[in-house]
């Protein structure tokens, strides 16, 4: 017995060992490789009674995703409206119709315009920061040099090639500057950057979907979406879910209908039940006091909830 | 090694065993025998630029706390103000000033008076239910014969008592009633009755604390809380907490300056770090992806992340 013990013990303690060199290993590549894309409707805006209170709803929304450092929104149509509705021009935050083009320019303005966000790519102007977002400026450069690029920051920002002007940027800085120049210097590197090598978070894209297959259809990343998950309260519950390692994960949320609607209205598919769309369909409020949860109140829970799961689907797959 | 392993076996179909007599046991007993408080500033409102704003703050706190089937919420006052904060006359949803009474108040109406918390006890006019809530009517009885209760149905209900009339009471219905009587009728129970008896959520009550410290010094239980919960992104991961069984659980938020404030504005507390007054003080939302979580959104984020957790402490209590 004693001989069988020890020998499970080393087995064990070899496990260990294993594991710290991975996580090691891990360490020194800083970078996040992997996204968190969240799918919703834009209806979910015609439940608000002022516009006041639409820009509030979507507020929250925003919010939300960068809190969980969601990278991806998609606002896609669950009415089976017309195409205008995510197509057409954005005429205000009017009090019907045109929800999701409403919704998802409200979602990118917050992204970027305005700051209460607080992700830490809306830099600070006196903050330190490898990395800036910034706007190309109208200055004229002499030939060969770089662009201007207004930062945020005391100085202007001069970039490594000539881009036109109004252009939004992912500017890297450089790391040794000269304090007595009047410019900074850096430069342009792809907005995944931020993510891809320094792990940090650098905000999210928008995306309209005219239908809820539409959604996975023009997924943006070439791998496509290699897990995806609906939501419900008649999804099985969250607490017994295991995420299996992904790439890029999408998360989806139904309106005041539930999922069931962007089913429903949508052209090209044939099942009327949500739950075959996913590769798992959870229930992240098991034992819910309230009977619906709303959507902009389900996407906090359901982040929360699927937070420790989608870190540990990541940390198993960089053990293997 | 066989031998071992046989045994081995043997003792874990005993414990298999043991824990499904315990859960049989414990599925006759229907009722909830914990409770879940939650406590947070009165002054979040004053971060809230309209009284239309105010009062959907106050509403996404209530929502917050009957989604998740919290019993107490109490609406302590962080700055230090005079008591009149809490105890004061509520003069409608100003826009500065007496925060505490205004939050209160109206988490108290949302509770009952209106709808859109959709608790089990917001029970709709033909829905079927044991329990309801009701009012006291006016309406003169014969000795010996009960009050008559309003309780939202198409028929009133008479008690097994006379009560005074306007008081808000908790109603059990009789199992037999007569279809074809003019009324129906019922016992009154104390509002815990649904909870302990039938193990239903309904709904909170809400208490105001003068400072933080009568949060845990008034405690409405006899039994005290015995398990107390600080938030705060400075807290330790709750990914790896592990809650101890108990009977009454507080969770305590902070406001625009976090839980600091309220230790600082408190008399009757000398250590100005605030980790110290709680058993557990945890980050609910590690690597958030914004500089701060606003004390609504950590509310819901912070109930998600804890009720697994709260079920396996109550799941254990019971199989004890
Ligand atoms: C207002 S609810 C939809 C209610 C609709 N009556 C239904 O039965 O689906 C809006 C969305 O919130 C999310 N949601 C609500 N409750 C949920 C729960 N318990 N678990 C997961 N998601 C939930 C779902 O995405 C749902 O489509
Ligand atoms: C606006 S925050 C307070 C921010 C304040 N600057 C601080 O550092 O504490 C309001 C409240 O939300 C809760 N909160 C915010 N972030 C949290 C986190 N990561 N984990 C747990 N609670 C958090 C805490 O209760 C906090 O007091």
């Amino acid at each position: 017995e004693i001989k069988l013990l020890r020998k499970l013990e080393k087995k064990r303690m070899q496990e260990v060992m294993e594991k710290q060199k991975e996580e090691e290993k891990a360490k020194e590549d800083k970078g996040r490789h992997y996204t968190v894309s969240v799918a919703l409707p834009g209806s979910i805006l015609n439940n608000a009674q002022s516009p006041e209170l639409r820009t509030y709803l979507a507020g929250q929304i925003a919010r939300a995703c960068a809190i969980f450092c969601v990278d991806e929104i998609v606002v896609f149509d669950d009415q089976g409206e017309d195409s205008r509705t995510v197509e057409g021009q954005f005429d205000g935050i009017g009090k019907k119709g045109q929800a999701c083009v409403q919704l998802a320019r409200i979602l990118q303005y917050l992204e970027w315009l305005l700051n209460p966000l607080d992700s830490p790519h809306h830099v600070r102007i006196d903050e330190e920061s490898e990395y800036r977002e910034g706007v190309v400026l109208a200055r004229p450069t002499k030939p060969g040099k770089g662009s201007f690029v207004n930062c945020g920051m005391r100085k202007e920002v001069q970039i490594d090639r000539q881009l036109e002007s109004g252009l939004r940027v992912t500017v890297q800085l450089d790391k040794q500057q000269n304090p007595d120049s009047k410019i900074q210097k850096g430069t342009i590197v792809s907005s995944n950057h931020p993510r891809t090598v320094s792990g940090l978070y650098w905000g999210y894209n928008v995306r309209l979907a005219s239908c809820l297959s539409a959604v996975f259809a023009e997924c943006p990343f070439k791998e496509c979406y290699d897990l995806s998950i609906g939501t419900s309260e008649r999804g099985t519950c969250v607490d017994q879910a295991t995420l299996p390692s992904f790439s890029h994960i999408l998360i989806v949320f139904g309106g005041l209908q539930g999922l069931e609607a962007g089913v429903d209205g949508d052209p090209n598919l044939e099942s009327t039940d949500p739950s075959v769309l996913f590769d798992l369909y959870l229930n992240t409020c098991p034992s819910q006091g309230s009977r619906t949860i709303r959507t902009e109140e389900a996407v906090l829970i359901s982040l929360s909830a699927l937070r420790p799961r989608i870190d540990e689907a990541v940390r198993k797959a960089l053990g293997s």
